[in-house]
């Protein structure tokens, strides 16, 4: 009783150098393709997310309207439902489970969308966080094929602070001692709770807490319950070597880092022909706007659409902001009638 | 063999009712108090700091010259010096040290001020962070004896952001099992060095990462070195209950939580009759300047005067940053002649 398709990847050798044997891609897609394929839309998800998380964005009536677009929506290698720590078969399961980039996740998709579906070209890649990371991949490494592209609260490559910020988290969920250096056989529930702590001064802004936000808009009793019921409620039931190969993912994001462009980051980012609105959020915490005016300095066919917001990180998603909601609809409207 | 004083406070009831038997302020002294007893200044430590660790702001040639004035720099409860966890005999040691205030801290300061010195009106309260909390708190308690404060990169009240990053860095601290709820007989080192991590991003700004100051200004080899070298090497030394007293002392900290204001922070803010410069960093994640200008809009006599750095909250201290130094001294100078 899944709500997702799986396509077969067979033995997939990663930038590691390390092989996902019997490695499987898993999909949603939402919508029709239509008999001349150009109305695929390719949105993949972010940091801990699964498909189901990514449906806030789409609808009858928004922009990406499933009566005329055929969305795709690729989950993430670790998320848990693609090739991950927690179902991975031995000897590469848990701790063992290899380094997994942006790079390789994409290269997967591509097959996904060109093998399985016989796409040839994409009406939009768009995604947000790590959504974003993996969309701006998609830019760079097939800018004949991807027309358009929205990262929204992303960038094109970790920033060092961004990588800062994880390193923190990352450091909360493994100073559990349950962790038991990923070889865990219940969940490090205090480790797991810590980094949900961590993760909860981050994700929205200063002024999303002065003015009381989680309990105005989103209806929590107290900061506590907020912590508690919404915070520590995302990362429970996840696990925790998941956690971590995504996070390694993230902190190791960068277009450029491939052998396409063997680490030149500007040559990477003019490489993304595609027409692009950038759209970070004003308040966002680890991804804020000025790393990404620097990518649409370098971007041939880009424009930076900041987003007003006070809601830090989340004015990008999950749904949790509807006038956020709103912006990003009436953009992705607008890059799409383009 | 120490460079400081104690000045025995007997036995303190604090705020929650419980009593500090037999308590100790440790204190150091810099210059001479002159006959008039008129040339004091009060300068209080910052969170984790000992009296040392504020001397970057004290020189020949600099405002707080100690030729001219008698500064004081009392240790906060919890430091290690001052009563606290780690120095506290039983049974209200370690675990059991019971929660302190800012109230409580400055009330017992004024009495080393007046009972030990004789000392009637003071010429300056300054401090850094936690140090600035102190401050405002010598400004609203006791109007007629201060005649100026300088709070830098600190706040009146700790917002509710500001107690939501301290709850990561406490749930880090404390996933370590080696924490043993308080009770460690060796250091949760472990939990130390996540703590450490966390507080790594929350310290400098996005742009002090983005130019690499961790390198170019301050002299590590790495990212990593300067998580390692700098960040760990701040807190593994410290004791992990007095890390945490003085964190619930912060994130407790408000002006007007006490039987003067009885919660009306408006109240509080209005009988700080000082001339006050406030000095936020532009870029401090944790004490952002929108929170200091609703505090100055409050207070009679104060004037907001934003540090223009990218230092984030080290603009403030502890000398880290050169150019904020001079900025700083230059203020207190200018304050000090007025």
């Amino acid at each position: 009783m899944t709500d997702y398709e799986i396509f077969e990847l067979g033995d997939v050798v990663l930038q590691s150098k390390k092989t996902l044997r019997g490695a499987k891609l898993a999909y949603k897609t939402y919508g029709a393709l239509n008999a001349k394929k150009d109305n695929a839309i390719v949105y993949p998800t972010w940091y801990s997310g699964q498909h189901y998380e990514n449906e806030w964005l789409i609808g009858e009536g928004m922009a990406l309207d499933p009566r005329k677009y055929f969305v795709i929506v690729p989950n993430m290698f670790g998320n848990g439902l693609s090739t991950s720590p927690s179902n991975a078969p031995e000897p590469y399961n848990q701790a063992r489970f290899p380094n997994v980039t942006a790079y390789d996740n994409v290269r997967q998709q591509y097959r996904l969308v060109t093998e399985k579906f016989g796409i040839e070209s994409l009406e939009l890649v768009t995604g947000w966080s790590m959504g974003a990371l993996q969309t701006y991949h998609w830019g760079a490494l097939y800018p004949d094929m991807v027309k358009r592209i929205l990262p929204f609260a992303g960038s094109a490559k970790c920033s060092r602070h961004n990588f800062v910020f994880l390193e923190g988290v990352k450091a909360a969920l493994t100073a559990d001692a349950a962790f038991q250096d990923g070889w865990y056989r219940s969940p490090p529930t205090k480790g797991l709770r810590a980094m949900a702590r961590v993760y909860a001064g981050w994700g929205f802004s200063q002024a999303f807490y002065r003015e009381e936000l989680d309990i105005k808009a989103m209806g929590y009793a107290s900061l506590e319950d907020f912590l508690v019921g919404f915070w520590e409620g995302i990362f429970l039931p996840r696990d925790a070597n998941n956690l971590l190969t995504m996070l390694w993912t993230w902190q190791n994001g960068d277009i450029s880092n491939n052998e396409v462009f063997n680490g030149d980051f500007p040559k990477a980012l003019a490489a993304i022909k595609s027409k692009a609105f950038i759209m970070p959020s004003k308040t966002d915490l680890y991804f804020p706007p000025e790393d990404n005016a620097f990518e649409v300095a370098h971007m041939p066919n880009a424009e930076l659409r900041v987003i007003d917001s006070i809601w830090g990180h989340f004015a990008g998603g999950p749904g949790t902001s509807p006038a956020d909601v709103k912006t990003l609809d009436a953009a992705l409207r607008e890059l799409l009638a383009s």
